[in-house]
């Protein structure tokens, strides 16, 4: 991995990372050696930057040491960590300041095909996430939440369990984003609050309005989840991923268009 | 500085208090190579042990270290950081893990002593705290809002600033815990759903009740915060500060009990 484009895996610890969360991190799937959706990361990437007010990175450079990095991976995941790095006496960041920018590899995760195949199965964690319009949507290294409902969702049989917000709105799953069909709609939850906001769906956003499928981006709580006609989850890394049961209910991934998850799985697999 | 008991200042990119703010601080006063409310600091470092889910630390062993550190020092800030550790894949936690213990001296921060004579000036920042009842009252590694809430309190004459959440409560300053006077009575934000229970706020609550004085545990808004009497915030390295004022609103110092001011500020300096 890299540290600051050099090679390392040691941080200080003074780096506000570590501290207080103080940072940003993106996930990518790497293949053939490049790293998928990398201009959407990126511009998630630096929306975060703004709301956490650090300078603006230079993604150029960036690019470079991951393509360095990743050069002969067919197949991995990326991760990049960008902490507003060391320094500032208590919470006060210090200014400009100076981030830190982490770049590792790691093993694909072994999914199993049945996830694909068939679908997963979801249940629902009584782990909340918080509401913070100032801090909703951006992939941010404040994590406990996910963390905490992480732990619940143990049970081997639980592929991902959704999160809720004290409104028991359904907000996301641990680490993923979730949409449901209903009559000829796309539902997904509202993140303007809560959440992150996934660089996949941004995708199937766009796909759908490609498709003229009607999208709503909408409350939705648990009743309404039950009443779908078909849900899935997507990540950068899973890709997209049919929700074959939600605690006892099941749903049929034959109500999902075919083109739509085939558009999206063809944009995510694309490095 | 310590990590698990070694002198070193670097810890490993997969530490899990990096990768998702997955860990617990404390921050102590050290007077005369003591740190001061030691027990309180360790009984609210267990309560967050428990909610994270962490293995119960051995609080012997860490004063062991901690004295060490702090021996001939006499003033200091002392830090104890608790992560998870390294490892588990994505959030999930390794079970039962294996925590990482970080223990730092820093110097004593050259409060202007006007902050004890006269009070400090205090205003309220847009940043909002938001609300996690799991999460609440517990001194973990996620503190963005806090270092957000500090970014715009750099105004020189702000010593501090009120964070809300987003029902428009009171609930903290950045960095200390807030009481207001009002007839004989102390009110203090209710903390069921945000910020971090102090070790000193709960000394306060402790003496108050020692000395008969009324004390509300509520919610108060900024309209209340106004119609105060007297105003002061705790932490325990600023020990006890009262408020000279919120905005442009004065408050008179002399409406803070002095028994109460003089027991406080003994039983926080004590090592």
């Amino acid at each position: 991995m890299l540290i600051n484009g050099k090679p390392g895996d040691l941080i200080p610890f003074s780096d506000r990372g570590l501290q207080y969360g103080d940072g940003l991190f993106e996930t990518l799937a790497v293949r053939q050696g490049r790293p998928c959706l990398w201009q959407r990361h990126m511009a998630r990437l630096s929306r975060g930057e703004t709301a956490l007010g650090f300078p603006p990175s230079d993604k150029q450079l960036l690019e470079k040491e991951v393509l360095a990095l990743c050069a002969e991976h067919d197949l991995a995941v990326l991760k990049i960590i960008l902490t507003r790095g060391s320094g500032g006496r208590g919470y006060a960041p210090p200014s400009p300041g100076s981030p830190r920018r982490l770049i590792s590899l790691h093993p694909w995760p072994d999914y199993p095909q049945t996830w694909y195949s068939e679908g997963i199965h979801v249940g629902i964690c009584r782990t909340r996430i918080g509401r913070n319009r100032q801090l909703a949507g951006y992939k941010h290294l404040n994590r406990l939440e996910q963390v905490l409902a992480r732990r619940e969702c143990q049970d081997d049989s639980l592929s991902e369990c959704l999160m809720m917000d004290e409104r028991e709105k359904v907000i996301c799953g641990t680490q993923s984003n979730l949409f449901m069909l209903q009559g000829n709609a796309i539902y997904t939850p509202d993140l303007t609050h809560s959440g992150i906001a996934g660089v996949v769906r941004e995708l199937v956003i766009e796909i759908a309005g490609q498709l003229s499928i009607p999208l709503h981006i909408t409350d939705l709580d648990r009743d309404r989840l039950m009443s779908a006609d078909a849900m899935f989850v997507t990540n950068s890394v899973m890709g997209f991923c049919s929700v074959a049961a939600l605690n006892k209910r099941q749903f049929d991934q034959k109500n999902i268009p075919r083109e739509l998850r085939h558009r999206v799985e063809e944009a995510c697999s694309t490095a």
